[in-house]
């Protein structure tokens, strides 16, 4: 429920539709939850293999989530997190770290979601001496060039990051107004994975009557940062009657913040 | 930190007088966080004594907070509640339950708060035979006879109910949409002590300088629901240098929601 209200789920509060994922009547879990799994127990932070990692520095860049099994409302959850990769693109560009999570149930006899995502290392480039190559996840498919079929309009809280981290990404990137200006911001940034979880309400409200077991995957990268408070601004194709193109904007900047986003939607 | 959200803070999440709140780096707890202790452990719901209360005609009353230590931000609370009183208004009226809870550091050697609370069982009348005089609290102080010396609006979001009973306080009343127009509600009510939470928010904000330490009491009858996404609009009073008093009322309704409200403030 509080991370269903971390995405705004609840604005609208007697709507069944909003109700199901923040009430817990008949509760039923929203779809991109597996993210925030494996976020508690050791933080990465602590694990000395990561220390020379510059954390400050660290965007994330890229999350593909793909669903095998629905979600229960209540259970045990295991996650298994690796490093799948790390290329240096460079002592001035920085370097791409790929983890890998696998979710399943407590008994790991149900796989319920694997994650693939990346984060851009912009402070720890140059380590191998020279670029390597990328053997990771394949990049999300380009966007289809016509006009959108769908546009959908979702504004965020002013403390929508504040509220969003109680669910475990406690990065002070998103609260602190001094971190976010040392390191390039002008305020406290979304967490990336929100505005991912905000991208999932975009499709099934346009695309799946809401029904958090269409989901099938989500897949998007991380172009430009939202400002909590702004409103995002979904572009979605319906490619073919499974696969969802997207991308999004906030209104006020020409950047997009979501792009190549790719979804799957079941029957 | 949630219960603050909770109560719309952090909505300016740059402004360090809502950062202290809601921030784990120098966090400070927002001073009516008290009147959600004790909600947890057994609810009053399972107590055999309690058995015959019609819990859907239940409304909250008033609430009365003596502050006597400034709360720590982290730290183990005892909490002890009792029945001080109930009074019967008759078969056709109902009843009301008067609570009294002291709150207390793990050891009993700091005492934080005492809290006097009643409650209008609407379902729960006539259980007397005839009318009981009320020997709970006396009535709270009358408001002055002149305008307003300020006013304070604050907004409410449409999800703060669902977002205020994730404290502790889950009487569906709140948040069911069907349990809300059953008892005779239009829509689910925001909860009078997250209305409450808002009245400290008012004060501090208008007479103390957002300093938590500064609330030594507040004090105020529920007089009508305020349903979440409303405007609360705050005419505040300042008796003498340490006395406030203060009302509330919502936008486009004639109702005052919270009433002959009184708080003390610290120099």
């Amino acid at each position: 429920m509080l991370y269903a209200l971390g995405l705004g789920l609840g604005e609208r509060p007697t709507d069944p539709d909003h109700l199901k994922f923040v009430y817990e009547e008949n509760l039923e879990a929203f779809p991109t939850l597996p993210v925030i799994f494996g976020l508690s127990g050791v933080p990465m932070t602590d694990l000395p293999e990561m220390a020379s990692i510059d954390y400050t520095k660290l965007v994330h860049s890229e999350e593909n989530l793909i669903l095998d099994h629905a979600l229960p409302a209540e259970g045990d959850i295991i996650c298994r997190t690796k490093v799948a990769d790390i290329v240096d693109k460079g002592v001035d560009k920085g370097a791409i770290l790929y983890l890998h999570r696998e979710i399943y149930d407590g008994s790991e006899k149900i796989h319920y979601a694997t994650i693939e995502e990346s984060h851009f290392l912009r402070g720890n480039g140059g380590f191998a001496g020279e670029s390597t190559v990328k053997s990771g996840s394949s990049p999300p498919d380009s966007l289809p060039d016509r006009a959108p079929d769908q546009t959908c309009d979702i504004q965020t809280l002013p403390q929508m990051a504040l509220l969003y981290r109680l669910s475990g990404d406690l990065n002070p990137l998103h609260v602190d107004p001094k971190r976010a200006t040392t390191v390039g911001f002008e305020h406290p940034i979304l967490h990336g994975l929100c505005s991912f979880g905000i991208a999932a309400r975009a499709i099934l409200q346009t695309y799946a009557d809401m029904n958090p077991a269409r989901l099938l995957s989500l897949q998007t990268r991380f172009t430009a940062p939202v400002y909590p408070g702004e409103t995002i601004k979904f572009e979605l194709w319906l490619v073919d009657e499974k696969s969802v193109s997207f991308r999004a904007g906030v209104e006020q900047r020409d950047a997009f913040v979501l792009n190549n986003g790719k979804a799957t939607i079941g029957l």
